[in-house]
């Protein structure tokens, strides 16, 4: 899955508001990794869902974080369960869900959820 | 309705995940069978939802098994309960649902949800 | 309201999968009647939902049905209540629901919605 | 708000199926007053929801009473509680909900929703 | 954040029907300010939806309000916060939830909810 | 194809901007006929435009001619030209064109053209 | 058809590039006048495409203008051939095309094109 | 290619209005056929536009013929030309055009269009 | 209009394909002015076509340029061709066209299209 | 630009149906390269549209040729001037027209048409 390396490029700020619980959503609709069984590219939007507890995700460091699965072999699963891991770790969201939304591949298309509660 | 042998064309792999209970969403929108009665083609688009256990559907596998209907007799309350009882039987979902959606036919055009629960 | 001449024409087959609840919806775009004060035709949209008890509804059978209202004159309210009550006489579902969209007279259009519960 | 004379303007007529809880909506896109402060004229779309209780609305004079108001000068959150108002005096539904969707001014448009239960 | 002047602009008017419990929804897709990081401006969606108490907002009033972030350098997040802070301040509804949407940056777009209750 | 007693319901008034040519497009999505070989309904919608000459359709006249169809055999080629060799008859505009497209059946649609210049 | 005291209210300024020939798009959404023969509202949208002479319309004359016809009794057909006609006497035009779009009544909607060329 | 035995599927029955000009547009969404290489199933849409000569197409036979190629492995270029040909064999329009738009393989989709004059 | 020290925000690159006439469009939503005689913020769409000569435009200093508008006080019609004047002298292309799409104002919206031939 | 290496992935077939003219359109929506200025990746839709001569390109290969970009540095207007060169040495069409349409950067999008005539 994904190195330290990647979840290091991931950064947060200070929330101004840790007492209200609101909730923030974020599109990544330029998503692309690599088939580990085919090496062919892998395409797909990814919705971050979230309420800050005293931390929100920076987000042009979530551009930078998720370029770097660009070239990586990896699944459907395993992309969306890590991403939220490592997500979760530097963000630690009180509630946070992550919809990844996959091109179609042989005429079928993935959609896969994952959620997390602290 | 589905003879073992279409059964046996569908794979699954090990859930990386197991103890998070998340979603996966599949779109299938090139089903095609038979009617039984008048012998003329069906089409639809069959979704699967389902949280898997230790077990993910190979998606490859998926579509092989259902092209395996394409030249079958079949109808649509059939088709639908049929392969959520195949889905079930290989891949052993926490939870499972599936919806079918037929094109019209004498003007008139159905949807089918078949629902499973562990 | 509807004959039982009307009636007589829904027919059923019998549901294989009676233990399992699952929902079945028809959507029929082509619904027309009479208006029995201006004697103009009126058109709508007829879905039905249902939970199939030992019985599914005849597709056929649905649009004869639906076609003996062609020339009736019958108003809205009336229309989607008498033919829940002649779908459910026939098919005995363990649900239903019939939602009958029409279209605009005099600028206003209207939706009505009636439901049934074994 | 609306006088008398208005409210005089809206009919029913009986319920055939008073026994069963069931929803009408109606949708009127061609609705329009003026606004007191600026002379200019208001458009809006009013959408009734209602559960009949003795007495259905009768639409013909729905869309009389509703013309009613085309030169009158009433502020958008009065024409949506005058109106529910007029509606359950008339009608006397055992449910009701209207909402008004009134188009933009000043870039800026709103929507009203007013709730009625017996 | 928002300074006492930009709040003062934000007028309020007497609620007519303050016994019953409706909903105002309020539709503002013009909104711009300035990131306060690149000096770029920002531009976004703003929807209020809020239930009435003694006070309805004036609808002018908010449009004069909103402006006064046109060359405001502001981050999402306190733009969000603030702004439902100041409408609660002057309205005092028995309930708000502010959405902002905001156009995409890098590719990535960003909506945030927050929500007051009484 | 349509007897004289069809046309006869056609009407037409006096084109006040007779020597201007302009175009008039009328939409009339509630056809229906009965298709001569299996005798199931038809559903269609038609759109007349033209450029009028002395002339203007009567729009009520109309609706009530083409309410003539309802329950006649005919063939949708038939409809078509037949329906426009009226139309040129009795209002004899400069030039026409007219659309008509018929609703799916056996998962096949039609669209059929007939053009007419003075 | 439109008195002289509608036309009055029509303004134009001073077209700041007279030299090039270029095209100016104006969309009324929100037009209303009475039908003369049932005296009921009818509502459409207003479409001005013109390339201008000297003269620009002055967009706040135009929607005054427009308004004057609000509970007037007028016809289609006269409605637009009579403001292209208020329009081009006042704006001086080198090209003007004016589209009217009318809503259904009795289920079929009207779209009227009137152009002027110098 | 297409054998003789599917040509003669197609059938046609005499256009009542051969001295006229007009156009009929024929849209087929069901078509299905095997890729040649891969053995997989291809899908796509077919549409059909053609002026008639002495001929029209006729619709069921149409069907029929279109479901011959449900099992047969064949190029997307080779299916337009094939069944262009096919078509202006049997049915000897004066003009003809064939789209065929086939379904995403490999995220990738392709449209092919043929055209006849006589 | 726009003063020399907004032109000079506009900068080129070498076109390296000059022999070939090829087409470039640039889509900018998120134009912003203010109206002179109200002092409002204007909000619309620009949307740039051109065949580049010997240069074609830099984004980043277009999108620069663009925002020196953000508190000009400027009409929808000098805005347009003011606009298109200066990217016509920086750019120098075979042939441009600017479209600009403002957002309603009073109900009434406006698209203004200015072309440029060398 | 692509060098020769690039252009050696793609592959040709021979064209069945030589001595007619059509067209083929492919559209690849999965195309991305990197800003060779920001070193960011670039997203975009490929839309090719040709009139084979002797010649068609063959799918797989194409697919194969636009993942060379992946982690090339190129600016928009080479990426498809350079592909439309390839293109047009290796399948030698008739005519081909090239497409390409990018993601927003900056608020700011845009479309690049490139034509080949033989």
């Amino acid at each position: 899955m994904s190195s330290d390396s990647f979840r290091d490029k991931l950064e947060s700020f200070e929330n101004q508001f840790p007492d209200r619980d609101y909730k923030i959503e974020i599109v990544c609709p330029e998503f692309t990794s690599v088939c580990p069984k085919t090496g062919q590219p892998d395409f797909g939007t990814l919705v971050f869902e979230y309420t800050p507890g005293k931390l929100c995700v920076e987000l042009k460091s979530l551009k930078m974080y998720l370029q770097s699965f660009r070239n990586e072999g990896i699944f459907y699963e395993n992309i969306t369960n890590t991403i939220l891991d490592d997500f979760v770790a530097v963000v630690q969201p009180k509630w946070a869900l992550l919809t990844a939304k996959f091109t179609p591949r042989g005429g079928i298309s993935s959609i896969i959820k994952v959620e997390h509660s602290a």
